[in-house]
């Protein structure tokens, strides 16, 4: 992708989802939008028609009617790419789609690559490259929380919270940097201990941002959560009684549900991947045999452990597997849920005590479905933890934490260099290199190849 | 489907296809569909604004934004289905298009059924049946021809010329009627000899639109050809020759290609579909075995029979199968090729002398790739047949088939009264049925269950 050329170009692209429908849009973006839509458009002269109005015609092939369609133009860089732009609402016919995107090709236009739309917003200046990212995104998006952190992020949120930063850093900065103007004169403009003060107040935000990745990105991708039990012990049953309540949510309109989603759930609109984990064998005299040592290694993957036990388990046995899955999580944020299965086979009263000094136990009938809503809360909870609600800014983009990562070291730099009384020029330095990686976030720095990374795992058309 | 109830709801619907793409439009149509947007849209009045223009705004659920949009306005019934309407460009993923949705639902729209955007506009006089069928019709198109006979039909050709016989048939109808008013002064309004010259002339055209039928619903569903020959004459790799040149055209955007079209293909815009046979055992002593009749069952389905043999087939075996299979489809409008593979391995002008007689004979080599664009002319010569480049009106639709025979049935039954002297009134009570007929094409005369047996076959958004 060669972004210096990119903005002579008149682009165009497939911007709804492939196959038939009763509507197609196809995107049309670049100096010469009008005017190549105005090539093919038999039913007003477009040239001469408002921005942000619909005209409804025919799009011809040299007098063949290739379909009736509606057209949005979009003029004086008023559109979502900051271009003059065409968009065509066409018949949802894959066969009319490929034709109108050829004559457009045949009439001047290039086809566009992934994500060049939302790369030529950000060249545009319309959207930083945060909220770029975001876009991306919040089309990916399938559950109410990744959808309201990709929102968030597209509306600006983490933007401003970044730029907030690096404006007190460039404060910062500049009176390092005239302090070096000055530096015959022996003279400090910044107040050595304001500005570790400042350090300590930014990095305080920075570990915030860093460590809401953990969070942000679990939201993003699905929380895993591994269950582990015994073969009979009910985890398939339990699976698709989980799955069958809340998949409807998830496919209640046709064609939503991803391929190749088995495991997969959105609970109170968090999403949550199921690992599948080998039944391990609890036999007490051969506990500690391959079959549970690899189920234990699934347990490394998941941020949450369902231990699935039968109400009837021996309080020994609960005892052995209890302890060595305690053991496995203790030094990692894993979160331990002991769901005691099949309650409806015996008395709930009777077999508490079995379970006592357990932080989380639930108790249900996976088979006749009883308190299933008591594990969806726990799971809920665990991964809530008041942070979505509190409407913080949340990091979810690997990028930036890697980013907000080295931003952080460099100010750690920073701060050493003032508890050792390092120049100025060395300080300075090391602002800079802050600076850099937060305008990484944004776009304010950046590179073709990083862009070219961006942009290219969009879909195309957007 | 009550359709007298349904002019007063406004409904919503997905009405791009299904799954993650740049952007997805909902629609929204009906008397309330401009107050429905407004009470979630935030940006503009929409009540303010004029038809026919775009807004950029979000869309908000009690102040959770569901996303950024662009709205289309339609005032006045200057929209697809006549009615006030609102097209929603929200970006492309499905949760948020869910999101949309139920937040027009909560707002007072209902989910529209399949086709019911397409049932409005017939209901609101925007388009007669036919062309409404058309619309289904243009969405499913996958080839240049069927896609020509779906706009065609659309723009009213068909219709055209069925309201020009109707018309012609309502004049004859009125003179006969008015006889009937007079009856007690036996005079005769309608000359018997011109209205016999009339109904003849109707019947040419009926005649010329019933057959073009076959034609018709070839182009829809695809040419059927069945390819038959000895197991290793080459079948598949002939297959995998034309498909693997034609393929390109049909999937040249990604997800056009239908799921499990093995066999189909699209050449010089006419869609051949080629039925799978059995490999015939052509052993010159067993040649009636039942591996070739079962071949020949599939002959029966086939509009056009390749018989592929291998250039060094013995004269005599070529002999026998050729006339098993001339025998076969003689009473038929079936076509056939003799195709001889394998001509990369003789000369060809030696091996000529073999099959002189047969009337088409394509020399080819499947593997090697040569010769193929003979074939696919070939192919295409039959089907065509000039009937396209003529811009005749094409019968596409089973159901209109079938109305047409029925009209004609009615007609015959005038003429057979004419030539009989049959009195006026029995003469009205099959012009009566005549004009019932054809006007069920156009949607003059309708039922419910009509309606409803068109519609449904709809996608939901169309």
């Amino acid at each position: 992708m060669q972004t210096k050329n990119l903005l002579t170009d008149t682009i165009c692209a497939l911007a709804t989802p492939p196959g038939i429908g009763a509507l197609a849009v196809i995107r049309l973006s670049g100096n010469q939008a009008i005017e190549v839509a105005n090539n093919c458009f038999f039913g007003k002269d477009l040239t001469k028609v408002d921005s942000h109005t619909l005209h409804f015609g025919t799009l011809r092939d040299e007098g063949k009617i290739i379909d009736e369609v509606l057209l949005s133009v979009f003029k004086d860089g008023k559109s979502f790419t900051g271009e003059n732009a065409v968009e065509i609402s066409t018949h949802g016919s894959p066969y009319i789609q490929q034709q109108v995107i050829q004559l457009l090709v045949k009439n001047g236009a290039k086809l566009a690559g992934p994500g060049e739309f939302t790369l030529r917003a950000f060249l545009n200046g319309k959207m930083d490259l945060s909220q770029a990212e975001a876009v991306a995104d919040l089309i990916a998006s399938t559950s109410a929380s990744s959808h309201q952190l990709a929102m968030q992020q597209m509306r600006g949120g983490f933007s401003n919270e970044i730029q907030k930063l690096r404006n007190e850093l460039i404060h910062f900065a500049s009176l390092i940097e005239l302090e070096l103007d000055f530096s015959e004169e022996d003279v400090e403009f910044a107040d050595r201990k304001d500005l570790k003060n400042l350090v300590e107040k930014l990095q305080a935000t920075l570990h915030q941002l860093i460590s809401s990745f953990n969070y942000g990105n679990v939201i993003k991708t699905g929380v895993p959560v591994a269950i582990v039990g015994e073969p009979n012990v009910g985890k398939s049953t339990l699976l698709n009684a989980l799955l069958n309540e809340e998949k409807a949510i998830v496919s209640s309109i046709a064609g939503t549900t991803r391929d190749a989603i088995e495991d997969e759930m959105v609970i109170k609109g968090i999403n949550f991947r199921f690992i599948d984990t080998a039944g391990i064998r609890t036999t007490s005299d051969e506990i500690e045999t391959i079959g549970i040592k690899k189920s234990f290694e699934k347990i490394n993957e998941a941020s949450v452990v369902l231990l699935l036990v039968d109400a009837e388990i021996a309080p020994s046995e609960l005892h052995t597997i209890y302890q060595n899955i305690t053991v496995k999580i203790e030094n990692s944020n894993k979160r331990l849920v002991v769901v005691v299965n099949k309650v409806d086979k015996t008395n709930v009263e009777q077999i508490k005590e079995k379970f006592k000094g357990i932080e989380h136990v639930v108790y249900l009938s996976a088979k006749e479905k009883t308190n299933l809503d008591n594990l969806k809360e726990k799971l809920f909870d665990f991964v809530n933890a008041g942070a979505l609600a509190n409407n913080d800014v949340v990091v979810t983009n690997v990028r930036h934490y890697e980013a907000l990562t080295k931003a952080n070291e460099a100010l750690l730099k920073v701060l050493e260099g003032l508890n050792s009384n390092i120049t100025g020029d060395f300080l300075a330095m090391d602002i800079r290199q802050s600076l850099y990686h937060l305008g990484e976030i944004t776009g304010e720095i950046t590179t073709d190849d990083l862009l070219d990374n961006i942009f290219t795992r969009f879909c195309i058309g957007k």
